[in-house]
């Protein structure tokens, strides 16, 4: 079994870890921590979602944070749009690629989406006609892929179903959200591996959360599956709606340092991710689930004679 | 690549996770704790330790609470043991096993033991002389096997001499700790499979810490190596004396929903694991690092109409 040499990390905790939080992160700061994000090496960005700005407020700078961040070669701002009217707005935006999604259950995809599964597949047609000859990179999203906090193990088809859909409107790539942490590395094998005899060509991202703790684990099972897309939230910000405590996304830097020590390239300088989490610590005001900006990398070592024994 | 169908995990929490605890626990709380742990299917456990009371007072009712576990076919109870001395304490107690435990680095083994490496393994042979002919089990313990906090990377030289050395005097089984969570995936495979080429029957025993977030990752390592003994602290119990706010010990029923996940038998009842862990914040007044306790399992699941929508 060979791994990959390199793979992709989109930062998604401007959006998916941030938009928990109740109180406004000012524009300024956002586009602060973007940049130097970027300057870390960091060139994927889920960086807003264009939703209600009553339903999350937090996202209702959506359009200023996006013309907020200098254009440089090779950086793509991605946004999400949970409808028609979130992918117009996004097209009068300054990003560079959408994300619309549904989910893989009907009871979720209601709870979130307010429609039936069969409509949100006809509403991403409408979306992808839309999007047609616009200079928009365009990405689907399957929420709960990996099992569902209402209907528990979801069914194969219907992911298959989701998935075929968007390869046939000519989506650049599709990302399995693990939206409540419930991947398993069983789950994360198999789906991948019928997901790819459905479109072999299709460009697959796997989007854990660190719910229950494996996170990290289902990442090496995506890696021995030759999958080379992940999407992390810096500092493990965000969390669980349904598990007051529990972490949200895996952590990106917590990652880079996993790739790194599997010889893994990211293209992204460790040391400056760790500064700018704990930067984010301070911009939330407490502490967060990172556990590398507490710890260090492993070879940054200690004083033998500052430490104080510890037995075994 | 086949993994293990089933695993041993020796339960530490009560002796490296307690041991940072600065207020004491009754002995009757580990007493009740060790019982649930027991009915829960737990069957090792590294109880306590004969170390100085004045060193670490939480662990100076070490007679007590091995007198106080209740006596049961296939449960081992098992006492660290820093020296000759804390052997001698081990051989008047209800101990099962005895641990006996030297660094891989010196600095680590000066800051820990007081002594060189030379002098520690000296004292391992002398240790092994005063437990000829008794019936406690021996297991030997390397510290640092993956990376000492003063020196960084170990001398794999070195972890085989003192491996084959616990190999000579007759130990049942050597643990490699990995004392300040720096073990990673590749140093897990390499260090497995040098000491396996030097002694292929010798039990080995992986013992991580989740310091930096890759714990249960080290541990898909092992298993795919095929080590089919885990230690784990129950809700994470512990920490680590370099990094403020760290976690320390992989969480135990963390690790068996893991293996539970992955098809592979612990003989553990998860959901009693559980309520003792939850059980366990209550006994030390604070939020620990365990996942499944404040998630729970993946299928169990929540009612779609208490919970709020989650937008992506």
């Amino acid at each position: 079994m060979t791994l990959p040499d390199r793979v992709e990390i989109v930062e998604v905790g401007l959006r998916d870890g941030l938009q928990i939080e109740s109180e406004f992160v000012p524009t300024d700061t956002k586009v602060d921590i973007l940049h130097a994000l970027i300057d870390a090496g960091v060139r994927h960005f889920e960086a807003t979602s264009f939703v209600s700005p009553r339903a999350v407020p937090q996202m209702r700078d959506a359009i200023d944070v996006l013309a907020g961040v200098r254009k440089q070669p090779g950086v793509v701002l991605s946004a999400l749009a949970p409808n028609r009217k979130g992918v117009e707005r996004a097209l009068e935006s300054e990003a560079d690629e959408v994300v619309v999604f549904l989910s893989a259950t009907e009871s979720h995809n209601l709870k979130n989406l307010n429609r039936p599964i069969e409509q949100s597949l006809r509403d991403i047609e409408e979306i992808a006609e839309l999007l047609k000859d616009k200079p928009l990179k365009r990405k689907g999203a399957i929420a709960v892929a990996f099992g569902c906090p209402f209907e528990g193990d979801v069914d194969l088809g219907t992911i298959k179903t989701i998935f075929n859909r968007f390869v046939d409107l000519g989506f650049n790539a599709v990302t399995l959200g693990d939206t409540t942490g419930m991947a398993t590395p069983k789950l994360v094998r198999q789906t991948v591996e019928a997901l790819r005899a459905e479109a072999p060509d299709m460009k697959i991202s796997l989007h854990f959360h660190n719910t229950r703790g494996i996170g990290l684990v289902n990442v090496v099972e995506g890696l021995r599956a030759g999958i080379t897309s992940y999407e992390s939230s810096l500092a493990g910000l965000g969390g669980c709606p349904f598990a007051p405590g529990a972490t949200g996304n895996i952590c990106t830097e917590d990652l880079v340092y996993l790739l790194d020590e599997m010889g893994i390239d990211s293209g992204i300088d460790l040391q400056a991710l760790i500064r700018i989490a704990q930067r984010l610590e301070g911009v939330v005001g407490r502490r967060l689930p990172g556990q590398l900006m507490k710890a260090g990398p492993r070879l940054n070592l200690h004083d033998v004679h500052a430490a104080t024994a510890a037995v075994g």
